[in-house]
């Protein structure tokens, strides 16, 4: 991934080698405001207050939270409160477990100074195969696009909130293969969903894909539909946040509407993810804990002024409920596009 | 329908007989602003800035923008130019066309004052035959609620856009069963959805129900589909700006999206419409004409700042889409509610 031409991980160590660095992605695209996480604390603020987001990213800063943890005190306990701590920040994205485990297991045979080099070298383990999973997704998913370039001039995609390299470490996991296919000379347009209540499709999904050159249009959540009926989207892709054992894709909300539309118009609709995110202790997506988040989100918004400041207006004084995440049955999901290649199904 | 407690309609005329008195829709819910139509320019540029909307009050608000012009010159060409200026204002509903040709009709065989005076009477009797069918609409939705709520405690009720009194002359179409069942003591609870890019729902449904004091939840567009998957959602009921011969549903974007979730649930999805709005000359939706409005309804959004004035912020700077409305084909609609009663198919 490259912003105003310069290379960058969504997340990295600094140069000092053990503080945390992250772009705080709610001043995105208004501003690059690069944070420099130090303590577990801030890790877990970071996450919860979602300055960083994406199922895949989620993981690989509570992993780095671990880290900051452990350097201040490496003893059980720490660890242990740490590991819940980053734990309770976020209730259904599946990697935050994920990660947390491995390096938890990393690390439980170890002490002191040998402990913290040893979470460490999770934590990169974790960055670095994340940022090759997601190229694996994109070469993958590549090939589902070059299916309907074959007969089209240009490949309209629609994809739902942002699973770009911003909701990892690097590439994305549904936008990677949109970027691998627009290096590869193929014409794509990309539909892009706002993403009510946070508008994460508007905001980091549209600056994501400026900054790469490829097309795109936003569109509010409703338009999707109309545009399926219309012949005008050729695929739809999305990440996930969890996918349990029946194939069941818990993502952001709005994603089951759009599966529907894409089922009733004869759209293929993939979902693109790494292993890390499926979680075959589930049997089925009712047992994903849906996050129920703050009413403001939906009653305020943030926006720039005519005077290029940030400025928070409020939408409504009426009463909202925010549930973050919905549940696309597999029924509906035609390919599951993985860094172990591109599957009818996860089992 | 009561603002404050003092009784109005959408729609009226003013003390002096023939100016027309309306709200400025888009300062709701922050601000009641009263707009006197004085010519038919204005009156055309109410419909087209979206002062007033909502398709029966369309029609109503062009019947009147007729009257204007032929209480300023009554002749033939006066009579052609403005009915060809207000029939461009909008091109998706129907009432629009219907209202005009009605208001023709009365006053195409006299001249003069007499003409002027059969213009004001025809526009009049569109006003109140609309508060009748409104009215009706009511009655016989009721008895839809009626069924739900003999095994639930309180029935929950999912709409989108806004065909209240507000889209109306009064009562509204989808509302008007909601507020009947709530006068007759049935507890119901109303999800709003927040209707991007306009946000009529946050801003127009929820001031309504808050008038009437029935309860209701402001949710983003992307929320209904999992509240009906949790069983949240005992019936969809929503308006429309143009029913075909077969039964599609022209409405406002992102009816169809529920329509499919209402489908995939087993949840009934009504449509309450007068016959105004229905078209036989178009045999299917994919005939209606899909207004594509300005990209800046999606990227600007106006909200309440903190010391509560109203500021336009912009979400995106990004390439943007704005068609208003979609198609729900007539098979995913569960029942017709007309003022004739509630029918399984419009013809």
């Amino acid at each position: 991934m490259k912003i105003n031409g310069v290379h960058y991980r969504s997340i990295s160590l600094t140069e000092n080698g053990w503080s945390v660095r992250i772009f705080d992605q709610r001043q995105l695209p208004w501003r690059l405001s690069i944070v420099e996480l130090t303590s577990v604390e801030m890790a877990a603020t970071a996450i919860r207050e979602m300055w960083t987001r994406g199922a895949p990213l989620i993981g690989a800063t509570a992993a780095y939270g671990l880290c900051l943890a452990l350097r201040e005190e490496p003893g059980d306990r720490s660890l242990q409160e740490s590991y819940q701590r980053l734990l309770a920040t976020r209730p259904t994205a599946v990697n935050l477990r994920w990660a947390l485990e491995r390096v938890q297991r990393a690390v439980v045979p170890l002490k002191g100074q040998e402990r913290v080099e040893a979470a460490y070298r999770a934590a990169a383990a974790i960055c670095d195969e994340d940022v090759q999973n997601c190229h694996a997704i994109g070469e993958h998913g590549l090939t589902l696009i070059r299916e309907p370039a074959r007969r089209k001039s240009v490949v309209n995609i629609l994809t739902h909130c942002n699973a770009g390299w911003l909701a990892t470490v690097d590439y994305g996991t549904a936008l990677a293969p949109i970027y691998l296919a627009h290096d590869a000379g193929i014409p794509v347009h990309v539909w892009v969903d706002e993403t009510r209540p946070r508008n994460q499709g508007a905001l980091l999904t549209a600056y994501e894909l400026a900054q790469h050159g490829v097309p795109h249009t936003v569109i509010a959540d409703n338009a999707g539909g109309l545009l399926m009926r219309q012949g005008k989207v050729d695929l739809c892709i999305v990440g996930a946040d969890r996918v349990t054992r029946n194939g069941d894709v818990c993502n952001k909300i709005g994603t089951y509407l759009k599966a529907l539309a894409a089922r009733d118009n004869e759209v293929p609709f993939y979902v693109a993810l790494p292993y890390s995110t499926f979680d075959p202790s589930l049997e089925s997506g009712a047992e994903v804990p849906i996050e129920e988040r703050a009413a403001e989100e939906v009653t305020l918004i943030q926006g720039q002024t005519a005077d290029a400041a940030l400025a928070t207006v409020r939408l409504t004084n009426s009463p909202a409920a925010n549930p973050a995440f919905d549940v696309t049955p597999a029924r509906l999901v035609t390919r599951y596009v993985t860094e172990r290649g591109v599957l009818a199904a996860m089992m």
